[in-house]
């Protein structure tokens, strides 16, 4: 799902302002109305190719990475004492989801909420496990801000990730800290690693937010210096992609809230100081984004002041010159009326005595202004 | 109820705007004043035909759907273990209410509340059961957004739903999974089958917001291209919509949530997980009008913003052509005078020098527009 | 103390926006400062005719109505086990609720409220008894909302009502209903008679609130099509109007939740099903109140974008006229100088062909503002 | 301190808009970053001075009031049964507050904050007392709304008060109250006295928001009629006046309600009662100031539409005038033309058919600018 | 890192307008996304000298201060029962961070912190220590508001303080208070010690608002008397310094809220006294700031109402000169006009009576506007 281009050229084209739709950012896909609660309906919307199965297995000493043809596979081996970390890209099989449900007894409705992309994020905890959903946002090689669901089920043994389209998949990174077992998180357990891959989402608004900061910083500057008829859509533009974020960061923050303050002993101690860190930069965000929000409302106010001192200078440009000519002209006109009495037309210096007349008027009348602060 | 016309013309037509109105959106019928607390009055805007009285038993094993004449016939069967529901078309017969009252003990403010209709969606608990009032919003064949209230009472055994006119039933589609017994719902009880109900009308919203999403896309790129005199009008009823959705749906999100925190005992703890879907679902919605309601006020913004531009272009174009006429209008005055003595007149080349001068002074005038960048 | 006339002719007559206040509106009467609390000072505002006190006495089987020339009388047969009301109307008599006060043992801090009118609705508890400031809000024969004020005291054995004028009773209605016994009020108690009074109160804001419904569909009408500028004077008087009326029902909602709330055993436990009902409206009346304030919100809005709708019309008709007729009328000026040597002059068709050649200008100017949409 | 002039002629005189300063509106005194904390500087704003020292002395039987020439004299009688209230005016005097300080238990932070005037109205609990800071508001002879700040410390036995300057004393009633031993004032402790004295500052906002809600009045019935640029500077006075008295009483309403609240003991059962009806004064007062913010900023909406609507028909004016004259100048110019050949030149009736052509042009025109409503 | 000059020309120069940034004014430093949490990578931005050590040890006795070469020398004596300052100036060094981590065992989130510049002020309790990270906020030689990080690490026995740069040290009036023994500050603790340092940051904040309240005083003088384009820019402006203000002052709030509520101990009660007394100033702060925002809001609407006047009078001006001029430029046309039978042009007087007529035109239309008010 392309939400907003952040373009190459400028800061958003305009070509782009009109590929992100309303629906399709504030909408969850929904069922017709009156289906049976947690139906499993593949999405049309997605291709047809089969999921990808991966799983990770690893412990302090080892680490192990397999993809799987059947996710009947991952089932084997669960009481190995490893941490296992299955990964599913694609949401093209509901069935595979079912026979995952079975296996780890994933409630339904919570199965229902994997399919039906565009959730907003959010945990809810059923029997002995947590279900989260979060957004993976992205800025794409053009510059695009992407988005796709992420669907993670954390149990006592069990870490399961199921994303929409992986066509960038932001959990490459833990993938890579696992493979090469830097930092402490090989040696901690699923709780960890569900808070680093959280901590990998929350990470990347980051670079978004600081693209946006430069972006109204363009702004700005084009506002006070001279603003253009694009830039109202561009600002409206910027406050929907912000709309957007806050929406997806707000019950962010609310996840890494309520992990941290679990009380079913999912989550350990001692990563609960990470998830502590993981919130604190969540409020952070939030924080960011409710500034740039009032900044860009600010600007709107901005806009609207220069539009209405730029249409002020015109008038008084049109003020200036219209109230000097139009008592000239009235004076040609007077001596263009063609009377047979009219004593001043015979006399020598009529002519240049009224054109003098005509220039004195004239610079009084600059005078007048000057002084009035129109010139 | 009609409220607005989502129509099939455009997105509003103006004919429909007139529709819709502020007292009917957001008065409840009411009494005289200083009539007694609980009395039952017919609503005199509803047809006189009898009310449609349905009664549905079920259970796991079998399901029976029964259309009654008389409402006492509901009565008889009360205690053979099946989940029994009776639904009432038609708000014509007093009496027929007080008869219920009567054999369930529902409270007689309850069933005032039933005849006046347009009252806020809300759950109040009596003795021993709940009653809840609810708002059936859908879109009409045409497009328009029709309302009408539903009373649902939630005793330990009986359910009892109360329509205003029944002109469209969305609880059509749970009828329809009980008959062919789909799903769970056979095998659970009253407080299923209300959860169901509800369910039907949130589920509801969903359609409805999609086709307000649409809307919002289709004005806001008329607003950007070529905003005219009907756009604020078309804005200003697509907030009222909204407006009037989040006064339906924000009550209706506290209704399942009180159903999720019950204590009573009504609500078992399966179907509060289903409820707890419910609340997710209303919270989405919520959240969607407000997001809804942010961008039409920005919007707003957009509009006037749009109208001041579009003034101060037009101001340009006035402003550079009389100022470059003005002056030659005048130079052309001064030598229409007829003054005897006008040495210029009298020369060979005058006429061409003047015209030369007017040609060289609107091509100075046209630069320095240009140079200030109003062309 | 009359607010607002919502007039007979059109919706608020201009002559009637003078009348309200905002002194009156939002101001209690005050001591001068430095007076010592719970002084007692006649309204100098008020009529010197002597209250009327009315003393009312029923329980199931009877009902006695009297009126009393003097407030000892009332307080002879407290002990009957009846329930008794005593209705003073004006305020004239400090006296007097200096002899109720004794004998009833009312706070003088409560006393002083009673005299000084135009008090916010408050309920406060006193040793063993309730005090309560409501405002009587009508809409008079002239359509205009008027208010005053009634102090309610509610002890286990006596209701005392006290009224500012009483120049139209809302009471009455309740009295009606005691005297012919319909239903259940003369079985109940004091709690439930205050209930009643409530009761009557917060149901005269639903006409009142219907009135004002239909003022603002009229004046949306109005926006829309031809906004004069009476209109936002009357639309400023209508904000105020609902300002008022918030102001009246947010702390009325506080009485009746602290009533429903009551620990103090004065109010009985049937009673308070019917205090919910009546919390209940007060939560209706918030709710409409609010979104009216909101929809004249936008109102103001529409009218602004209306009136900059307009400018600019009136300005494209100024400027299409203008731009064309300039340079035609500078080509006439060009042919009416008075140079000898003007070639064109002396042509046989110079004439003719410099007519041509403006109507072609006005022509190809006219297809150019219309392709630019300004016609 | 003078914040502004509420003025004698009109409202507010021009003149007076520059004196208040936001600078001193809004900030304490502060000593330099760095200064230990609770050190005693004296105001050097504050004229030399010795500050004037006042011993108040009664119970029910006596009263005696002594002016002191040192604190020291204060310190004698302290235990003879007797209500004592030392008061004193000027704050040139550190080492007498070190003395106060010294003898009561008073904090440094405390006296440090007695110094540094412009303190927000607060109340704090040292061991054993209360501090409170609150603002002494009045009108002055010439209107203008002036502060000072009084500092309170009420301890078991004793209740010292500290005022800025005292050009005009608001406790001046209280004291008459007390020589005069009217109500009930005498009998009761030191609590009460701090009531009485809270009560007499809290009191003289009611005749401030009456001379200003006669303000709002003026404006409102001028921005109606005729606004004009004084107008606005007038209007963001009264907002700033508003924004000033809501910082005030909203943390006075925290001091009355804290009192209120208090369990330390000394604040009796008796003074509570009293304590709440000041209280409630307070929630009337804010309740007055947050409407009054609504109303003044409903107007500046409507002044700014009063202004658009100006701008409209001034417009309206100048296009109808224009676009009539336009053409018949233009025809007139078409005739002033010298080609030879021109043949309605030399027609009889010529002239006379053309002015007939004018005029019926002009009427036409008339007719047309009668019928779209521009006149 | 400066953030915007104050300046010395005028309020704030319009060159320094473009220094500010929204990204470096909003965001932390970020790791690139991936990176495992609690590394420590040195800031590139920051200068490579080593960073400045510094021991301060003291008790009520005595007082020494030492320059370190390396941080182990500060390990050594850490139990002599005095109290030790450590303060480092610069952050090129994680090495020294890592060994101070180990020694005292503070957290590696927390020295992650310390290095990522530009947090949110924020307090944070490890196992038995707090991380604090404040803002040093201060106004430099030119008048720029410049702003840099300080770490705080409170222990049972330790201080240690990190700062980013130290181009300007407001800890240095706490150090020379320590130095001459001044104050209460020697025989207390550590806790005091963070308290002092806190304070000093807090009071720096008042110069700041001081100055910020005198802009706003200018502006409004301006805006008032003569607003110009430069008015928006720097009103805007000066609405980002109170944001940005806002958001480091509240955070700020909450730290020493926390410090105030601290349970574990390491806190003195003798210093929550202080502490209050600095959180007094904290809400102070808040209090200033958000009354200057809403002073800055309503400025923007008296920049707005002052351009739309300012429009209109223009409008007024041009309005009245043409309306005069146009009709007496038309009759001087109509004589201008060749006909050969225009009997007028022959009489004796017309010319006279045709400059009659204009004179009383002009006169008559002149009295209509001043009736008008247009004059």
């Amino acid at each position: 799902m392309e939400f907003w281009s952040l373009g190459s050229t400028g800061f958003w084209g305009v070509d782009t302002v009109r590929r992100s739709s309303w629906v399709r950012m504030f909408h969850k896909r929904f069922h017709a109305p009156g289906t049976p609660p947690a139906t499993l309906v593949p999405a049309e919307s997605i291709s047809g190719e089969p999921p990808k199965i991966t799983l990770i297995e690893y412990d302090a000493a080892g680490f192990e990475e397999r993809k799987l043809a059947r996710i009947e596979e991952a089932f084997v081996c669960r009481d190995n004492g490893k941490t296992s970390w299955i990964n599913i890209d694609g949401l093209s099989d509901p069935e595979l989801l079912r026979a995952l449900g079975r296996h780890f007894g994933l409630h339904p409705l919570a199965l229902e909420d994997v399919l039906n992309v565009g959730q907003r994020p959010k945990i809810e905890e059923y029997n002995g496990h947590f279900f989260m959903v979060a957004q993976m946002t992205y800025l794409d090689a053009g510059g695009a801000v992407e988005g796709e669901q992420v669907s993670l089920f954390l149990g006592p043994n069990f870490l399961i990730t199921i994303q929409e389209e992986a066509t960038r998949d932001l959990f490459e990174p833990v993938r890579q800290r696992l493979r090469s077992g830097r930092g402490v998180i090989r040696g901690m357990g699923h709780d960890y690693l569900a808070y680093a891959l959280v901590d990998a989402l929350v990470d990347h608004f980051f670079p978004i937010l600081e693209r946006i900061g430069e972006g109204i910083e363009e702004m700005e500057d084009e506002l006070l210096a001279a603003p253009t008829r694009e830039s109202v859509g561009r600002l409206h533009q910027l406050k929907r992609v912000l709309l957007h974020l806050r929406r997806v960061v707000w019950p962010t923050r609310e996840i890494t809230a309520m992990l941290n303050r679990d009380e079913t002993g999912l989550i350990k101690r001692e990563t609960k100081v990470f998830l502590r860190d993981c919130y604190d930069h969540t409020v952070q965000l939030m924080d960011v984004i409710d500034n740039y929000r009032e900044a860009t409302a600010g600007m709107m106010e901005l806009y609207l002041s220069s539009v209405s001192i730029r249409t002020n200078e015109i008038m008084r440009v049109l003020t200036v010159i219209t109230v000097i000519f139009i008592p000239l002209n009235f004076i040609a006109g007077v001596y263009g009326m063609n009377f047979e009495n009219m004593p001043e037309l015979q006399t020598r210096y009529g002519y240049f005595v009224v054109v003098g007349l005509m220039l004195t008027l004239a610079v009084a009348l600059l005078a007048l202004f000057k002084k009035k602060g129109w010139l």
